[in-house]
């Protein structure tokens, strides 16, 4: 759902790559060196033919009868991804959900730094969550743009969402990760991806 | 990534539905009566001959040029994804996502009820959280049992989400929303969605 690609590569394809590169480090923490189409397709649940094809496209990384080796493999996909470098992201919204995105430490080590949280409501701006002071969401644009953040985290009620869309992407957000339960409209320049719980429920009860 | 698909209909469309109900609920909270594959297009970045395929699986839904009636279509949705109904649901892991999840108020009006909170820490047993008493895992199997809950969301460490998921299946659930990050094997009678907040993050940092 991102809305323009900018590569030749499809973009359901980019998307399956940070699946691989999440099982890659699984496996890496197991102990494993060496894997194959195979193991990797069992463990996601894609056919290893899938994981060859999407593999190829960023040229060769395993030999056929040797298998991937872990470690290249990991390594080319943060190139591909660019998540070999760290990027600091913005979450706005302090309710139950951002702080739950703040205290979370799983994206630290996956190419992501949590800078600050921003909140609209007077009752917590300038309170502790985590390791975040609460800031007002009118010193947003300001702190976006000083510290050069490219990547911001949506958690507020889907009334406001579009509002705080269009300023983030004002002070220079260019990725935009929407929690709250609505369709926004960003430029085509600017990425968008949506996590809404219901719509995966949903999706699977149409199978019960 | 729901495993297995029972009907002819392509997964990729079913997954599509649940975002068409949102985006037509946003439009009936608008007091908007009818509405058009353009319009729902815009809102949701699909293109409209995408819309009207996908609904065409369906049955007919409106007549070229007089548009959608909004209500028919919302409730002819409910239908094929059976939220026309209530769903209770069981959440495991009382940590802050586990908790941010119990207290998000967007499930229920969308099909969806949680009916109970476990968690295995002694510590966080008992405790309330929002509405519920985190109740001990020790209990899950049997409460499941008992309520005939099909449908779980898992909140618990990447290195617990498999046997807890082993237990879930085991008891009865046939669905599960997985937050973990980590990929879970399930048979292939039983749905598994992810929720994994750094692939989407890894997917839009590519373009960036």
């Amino acid at each position: 759902m991102s809305s323009v690609s900018m590569s030749a590569i499809p973009d359901i394809v980019i998307g399956r790559l940070p699946l691989y590169l999440r099982a890659l480090r699984r496996l890496r923490q197991e102990g494993k060196q060496v894997t194959s189409s195979h193991e990797l397709g069992r463990r996601l649940d894609i056919s290893s033919a899938q994981i060859r094809k999407d593999l190829s496209h960023f040229g060769g990384f395993g030999k056929q009868g040797t298998g991937y080796q872990i470690e290249f493999l990991i390594e080319r996909l943060q190139d591909v991804l660019q998540v070999n470098q760290e990027w600091t992201v913005a979450v706005v919204g302090a309710g139950n959900l951002g702080s739950a995105i703040s205290h979370y430490r799983g994206f630290q080590d996956r190419g992501f730094r949590i800078a600050h949280l921003f909140d609209i409501s007077p009752e917590k701006v300038g309170l502790r969550i985590g390791a975040f002071v609460v800031l007002p969401v009118s010193k947003m644009s300001e702190t976006i743009r000083k510290d050069g953040i490219k990547i911001a985290m949506l958690a507020v009620p889907a009334e406001h969402a579009q509002t705080v869309a269009d300023q983030l992407v004002e002070a220079g957000v260019q990725a935009i990760l929407n929690y709250a339960p609505i369709n926004i409209n960003v430029p085509d320049n600017v990425q968008i991806q949506y996590i809404d719980p219901v719509t995966h429920l949903q999706h699977m009860t149409y199978y019960l």
